[in-house]
């Protein structure tokens, strides 16, 4: 959602349309602050205002609030006039509590914070309520033809408006998990969360991520998040991998405004750019030097990069390889590296929601001995019932050589090792994820430790089995390979031509 | 450099021109093998039968060689012919030899490329000196008047077109080294590495850097290098890493007609397509489903694609960020991981021809721990001359809290440990690289492990300092600062609790 300042139009409406955008956002406060705009607002519309005929959400100026500490309304006007005006997506006005505060700030801020969601629920039911019957008290003479959303066929009619129930509880964690978990209970419409621009702005990209988890752990899985303030295209991929499904961006403007220039992969001062890393309709038909000097032109740039990651976003998540995207995002700057990081904190949750299948698995960086892919191998382990002669081997055996030594040396099971995985039964050789896995040719040795750890695990689970191992240089030099040799009833060492090329 | 197919015009040259191509090369053999195009060419020259007046660069037909084994031309002939068409750059008619080939076989094509090379020289050499002399006896009654490159204006002067020599040697790096330097005596005016397609197919990106690294640092480094083929923009950054200054590509073309989408992040079938993760004039102005049928379309994506990511490579010369880049591209596929990790193999001949400063080091993986920027601050250790009490700790001081230590505390020096980088002394904590990089807030063991080596190593070099070692838990766990610990006079183990609070 590009963030749409009445007062300023960078860009038209309808040009963002045509550049991406389904949905904007926009102002409720600076709209109801200034009196033509709240007028226009009021007789025709907040669409009709903004010359915009698709969904439109409205903000509630709680970020004016921040950043001035007063505002000239109340939290039920400003909830009202959101209705008044047809907004589609409507916004209450918490407190957004800056990061690093004292704990009892953080716990009063959310306090009222809930206070206040709670009010908006009650005055939102009671105009549904309302509007359900035919009539609406807060509307007044507005209600009737005047009235933005309903009469204007813009936008979703009066009564069918989404509300947003925004998540604060600053950088404590257990306050971000209360402030979800009574929130929830409330039940809105979209969720949002609130209060992360400071620590987007100190690049605190782990925090976040940590703030994030926390909220969708406890939220509905099925109702929308929003995370707001969040602008700037290098985040979209991590905050989509931990369940957001909303942004705003006032970012694309404001950056321009700074003669910044945005990508996926960080920002540019414009100042400094020769050559223009973008192929979008502004940098191909533009000079550097021309965009360079002008705020529109890096306006619109910056809006097309964000719509563009968007688009990149979506398409992985249809591939289902969001992480690799997040491997590729997490090399623009060391704190993206965190927020990878933070990725397999939270693992487990995201395995539970992960598809079993998808585009084969590509292992990037350490970081990918710890994906949910692996993660759910191992929980399979226990399903693998061996017995009698089993060879175990770390060279790619394919499935006829299998099917050979099985017969010519009597073994049961094949179980090839392959790095992070560990060993899979030949059987699984061309099954998602292990035998869909490509990795490099010279793999680090965390896949190999988490690899080893499994085979140590599926050993152990089955004891009645003998385990004859056949093992390169390469392997037999890690230490968890002794704790195979102990448990091992033959061990081979035996080395590899190609591996002696390659090394 | 666009392929440009003389028979097949996916794009019209003067389109190309407009997304970004300053220069192209096309077949001089299929130009040579069809009769209309032939005496066109022969009569008006290249540029005009292309409808193109700026720089050209023909290829010989050595493709076609090594598909169908045999040509109806010489490579005298062929050259001559690229001169009297008036060609910007002339490739001599090389032997392109495949890759995984018998070593005999492998030497007896590159002697046979060598000798062609040599052939190429003296018919180029002879040319130019009739030229200079203003009579030329191989381009007979067409010197005059009718050959395209001089009389046209289009193009470069005839006596002035450039001489390209072609690097062979299969997958043998002897003989790649071999042939780089025997090319090299022979002063080509441009020098490219062929023989690398097959293994550009087969994702053996890690064999082609070494192929790369080895002819580069048997060539003039003043040359130009050339890679033929190697179109796919997800693996320019490598090659340009390596010291390669021109590309071609076939591969929007071909890549268009089998229905594949190219990025700088890897290859989409078009089919699996739902969103175009682009902004080209092409993507953003047609439907995903309108891209996935069209190979017109395709193609100019692909094409615009692949200038987009010559100017993101550009750009990060301009600001010293092409190892980062690399680095981003490397998580596009395992392969490409490999082709990352070869960069450290050949760190020290970058090193050689690094920039001394630039754009902040980002750490962005523990490939990082061996950037040229490591190892030459590890060259610097020799020049820190300490002597008496020498503070050396694993805090983040900063210099007022440096020189306040100094002072109350009586140390000669202060000195921070950072990763991957070692002990720094304070005075350069705003100096490149160590004062100006940024390190994710947890960072691999690889890293620790490398700035203890150096650490170590600056202790050995000044044994007559006293060393008051200060470490935070996480650095006391790791191995080498036992060692450390041995040479310190005194070793402090201080808890730090933004470090626990991190955890």
């Amino acid at each position: 959602m590009p963030v749409i300042n009445p007062n300023l139009l960078v860009i038209e409406p309808r040009e963002m349309a045509k550049m991406g955008a389904e949905i904007l956002i926009t102002n409720a406060y600076i709209i109801y602050k200034k009196e033509e705009l709240r007028e226009e607002a009021l007789k025709r519309g907040v669409h009709s205002l903004l010359k915009w005929d698709k969904p439109l959400m409205t903000d509630s100026g709680s970020y004016q609030l921040y950043e001035y500490g007063d505002l000239e309304i109340s939290n039920s006007d400003i909830i009202e006039f959101q209705m008044r005006v047809g907004s589609d997506i409507i916004t209450p006005l918490d407190i957004p509590t800056p990061p690093f505060v004292s704990r009892r700030k953080a716990l009063k801020d959310l306090e009222a914070t809930l206070e206040r969601m709670e009010e908006a629920k009650r005055l939102f039911s009671a105009s549904a309520a309302a509007a359900a019957e035919g009539g609406c008290e807060s509307s007044g003479e507005l209600e009737v033809g005047e009235s933005g959303g309903k009469e204007s066929g813009k936008g979703v009619a009066k009564g069918e408006a989404l509300l947003a129930g925004v998540v604060q509880g600053s950088t404590y964690l257990d306050l971000r998990e209360e402030s979800a978990k009574r929130l929830a209970k409330m039940q809105f419409d979209i969720y949002a969360i609130g209060g992360v621009v400071p620590l987007l702005e100190l690049y605190e990209f782990g925090r976040i991520m940590d703030i994030i988890a926390t909220a969708k752990m406890n939220l509905p899985l099925n109702a929308p998040v929003h995370l707001f303030g969040a602008g700037h295209p290098m985040f979209f991929s991590f905050a989509v991998a931990l369940g957001c499904d909303l942004f705003d961006s006032a970012a694309y403007a404001i950056y321009a405004k700074d003669k910044r220039y945005l990508t996926s992969e960080g920002t540019f001062y414009a100042e400094d750019l020769n050559y223009l890393p973008c192929s979008c309709p502004v940098c191909v038909s533009h000079s550097a030097k021309e965009v360079r000097e002008s705020v529109e032109l890096l306006a619109a740039h910056n809006l097309y990069a964000a719509f563009e990651e968007m688009r990149v976003v979506k398409q992985s998540i249809v591939e289902g390889t969001l992480w690799e995207l997040c491997e590729r995002r997490a090399r623009s700057h060391p704190s993206l590296m965190d927020a990878l990081r933070r990725l397999t904190k939270y693992v487990d949750f995201i395995e539970r929601l992960d598809p079993v299948t998808k585009h084969p698995f590509f292992y990037l960086s350490e970081t990918c001995a710890f994906r949910p892919e692996v993660r759910r191998f191992a929980r399979m382990l226990e399903r693998f019932k061996l017995r009698g002669k089993v060879l175990l081997t770390t060279f790619p055996l394919n499935e006829g050589e299998a099917a050979r030594r099985m017969e010519q040396e009597g073994y049961e099971h094949v179980l090839v090792v392959k790095p992070p995985f560990g060993a899979f039964p030949i059987e699984l050789a061309e099954t998602y994820p292990v035998g869909q896995s490509e990795i490099p040719n010279e793999i680090d040795e965390h896949a190999k430790e988490v690899a080893l750890e499994h085979v140590l695990r599926l050993m152990r689970l089955n004891r009645d089995a003998k385990f004859f191992v056949e093992c390169d240089e390469r392997w037999a030099k890690l230490k968890k390979m002794e704790e195979v040799k102990k448990i091992a009833s033959e061990f081979v060492l035996r080395s590899d031509d190609a591996e002696r090329e390659e090394g």
